[in-house]
């Protein structure tokens, strides 16, 4: 029987090692709590309703059709028997000759996690689906609410957490209020729209040079984002968000502050650092578990610092490669090679025409820089088909300011509407 | 102060009002449920995953946002009051001087409400992506099934209702079975899915000319789909439904079959038929009731026959028209007209590359009459994006068989999952 390889998450790092193994004389069976890939990079841009869900997800199946070696299985994995080598989801238990760990890191709260219901983070579709939602009710409530105070509550909208995902949100948010729904309203305008982007540390995006971050601060600042720095939110509720200089009312509150491992990775008994990502060996294998791996944003790959390797969809890609590269070269007989990254850079956007970009020696501004990410974010995008059509949709915004997924969808669309039938005298109505 | 109009829905009728009293001094309140305008005749394509939501739909206030007389308001009309002309919405109250009831249909289960929950029905996008959710994940629980039994249920698709809605979903199900997921799973040939369409009257299509329905018959059973003609369903249950000839074991049912007048039809006390649709006079207007008029499916507009007109996009549109032109008379002291439909043909397809269609003595069939489906379709779509895009999705979808939106969202991915971990024997996993 042939050496059964269970990888564990379809997003890039296990997608890339399930499609490499095509090679080697092993079955695959790739679970995935959701039937699609996503292009995690362009998420903040379905939940500003630039792109439809389906021009950043892909079918699993699809993408894999062409290996026949690879089963893909739709499940929830709610754990692991290392020692007996058994997947254990949630309708029924699956054995492995190899496993490798690509589930991911979802949004965390730092123990609060009584906030997650008013202040929704942004890692899946489902999520992204939300904030639209949710981003887009804002400005329905705003304009069939009189009450100044309370429409201003609408109208502020804050986004904690300064790093890639906060950074964009906030960017597009406003970009949102400002340009394409500007003319939508009629009791208020749309471009008086408060956006608040709250980071903890001294600067956005911290992973970047201190001038390149700057330039993205303001490059905020322009699109009229009150970036406040070195402030902690300290609570949060469904009115807004108290910071240390006093309580920030606002209706939509979102979270881009931190991420953690799933709760799968405390079940296995293995190091792990704070946020529950799995300290991994040189070769990702999980110590004392040579066929057991961990690869992308739930691995904890020492770097020489002390630090680790950043969860970056470069990383899970050429870990993803590395592992299936690793597990032929076991069956073969052949030596495990460590893993090594190799970085090419690191790049962000803020708004429709600004972007960041830093490889090597290189620093790329401006319009420059939004090409750049452009360019290698399309480049990226999975399927042919996808590419064309978001390179369409995106000319097609440029130059109308147009989001063209603006669709409040789900079951509850109106859910500021009160139970009381409330008597509006005429004059209000028609004037 | 401006003549007020409340306008109740924004779908084809209800927006062609609101935008066509542009040219008249008057204010105008268009209400909806829901943010968007849905294109309704392409939303089988979204149901079964060809299409994205946002193709086939764009906000209302970006419909209207040149039209300063006009404000949009998202909100649940609950009743009207007609002698004090007063609409009543579940967060408050509206004055009017005239009203546009335009509010559509929904699907009717003929006193059986109690089936919705095990065959949904396709009126809105939620509606499409319910059913796009069931569709797709009945071939993943088909690949996680071992009982070839249990298998076959999951692989049975049943549409109940042979007009147009019930003959795309039926053609469009198979052709997704035998093309697009053709070689995505591992464990069953999705070729072997059985698509059954379930009409209680004698032949599908009933409005078209007996030669073309006996056509798109043909063109279902070229697709392999099981039509059953006069054949009444009498029982529907999670597990099939209950057929005079027997029970038909089927996981997935669809329903096609017939509409109604949503609640606030039964609230007004006027004359309606018996599905709720609203008696009107030749002007449109409510008998008794000048200033209040009702258009598209909702209205019942009787012809010399004793029937009455179709609930066709056509109808909605020319209604809206006219509705407009007649409150514009009305402020002139001009005589009210009595409202005309110009007939110009009815078209439906059946399948990626056959349709039918019938316009006075013209008829087409086949690759013709699904070419001029998609002309038509493509051009009355709208927005400029939209039809370029959704004519880029068909022309690749053409070509690949592909159908682009296969995601399954919403909040519960695997409903098939069992609480209780059962052991599977390795044998089974790794074959």
């Amino acid at each position: 029987m042939a050496h059964h390889v269970v990888v564990v998450g379809g997003g890039f790092g296990g997608l890339e090692t399930a499609r490499r193994l095509e090679r080697h004389d092993v079955k695959v069976t790739l679970i995935d709590r959701q039937n699609y890939h996503l292009f995690q990079p362009l998420l903040y841009q379905v939940a500003t309703a630039g792109l439809s869900p389906g021009d950043i997800a892909s079918p699993i199946r699809n993408l894999v059709a062409s290996r026949p070696n690879v089963e893909v299985r739709m499940g929830d994995v709610v754990g692991v028997d290392l020692a007996n080598k058994r997947v254990k989801l949630a309708d029924g238990e699956l054995s492995y000759d190899s496993l490798v760990l690509a589930a991911g890191v979802r949004h965390s709260y730092f123990g609060k996690s009584q906030w997650e219901g008013d202040a929704p983070g942004l890692k899946t579709l489902d999520d992204a689906l939300e904030i639209r939602r949710r981003v887009l009710l804002a400005f329905e409530n705003a304009e069939r609410e009189d009450d100044p105070v309370k429409r201003a509550g609408w109208l502020t909208f804050v986004v904690v957490g300064g790093g890639p995902t906060g950074v964009e949100l906030a960017g597009a948010i406003s970009e949102l209020a400002r340009f394409t729904v500007a003319k939508d309203f009629r009791r208020f305008d749309p471009r008086t729209a408060k956006v608040v982007l709250v980071e903890a540390g001294p600067r956005v995006l911290a992973a970047f040079d201190t001038g390149l971050s700057g330039k993205a601060r303001a490059s905020l600042e322009k699109l009229q984002v009150d970036v406040r720095l070195q402030t902690r939110v300290q609570d949060v509720t469904s009115e807004g968000v108290q910071l240390p200089d006093g309580f920030l009312p606002a209706k939509t509150v979102l979270w881009a502050a931190g991420v953690e491992a799933p709760p799968l990775s405390k079940t296995l008994g293995v190091e792990t650092d704070r946020s529950g990502r799995i300290k991994v060996q040189p070769d990702l294998s999980i110590p004392n578990h040579p066929n057991a791996y961990v690869i992308g944003d739930l691995a904890w790959f020492p770097l020489p610092d002390g630090s680790s390797l950043p969860g970056l969809a470069p990383v899970a890609l050429q870990q993803g490669k590395h592992v299936a590269e690793v597990i032929g070269a076991g069956l073969d007989g052949r030596p495990k090679e460590p893993f090594k990254y190799l970085d090419k850079g690191i790049m962000a956007t803020v708004g429709r025409a600004s972007g960041i970009a830093q490889a090597g020696s290189l620093r790329l501004s401006g319009m420059l820089g939004w090409l750049a990410w452009l360019f290698i974010h399309i480049l990226f995008l999975i399927g042919f088909r996808n590419r064309i059509i978001v390179l369409l949709q995106w000319t097609w915004a440029w130059f109308t300011y147009g989001r063209s997924a603006r669709l409040i969808t789900g079951t509850t669309p109106v859910p500021h509407a009160r139970p009381v039938v409330v008597e509006v005298p005429r004059e209000k109505v028609a004037s």
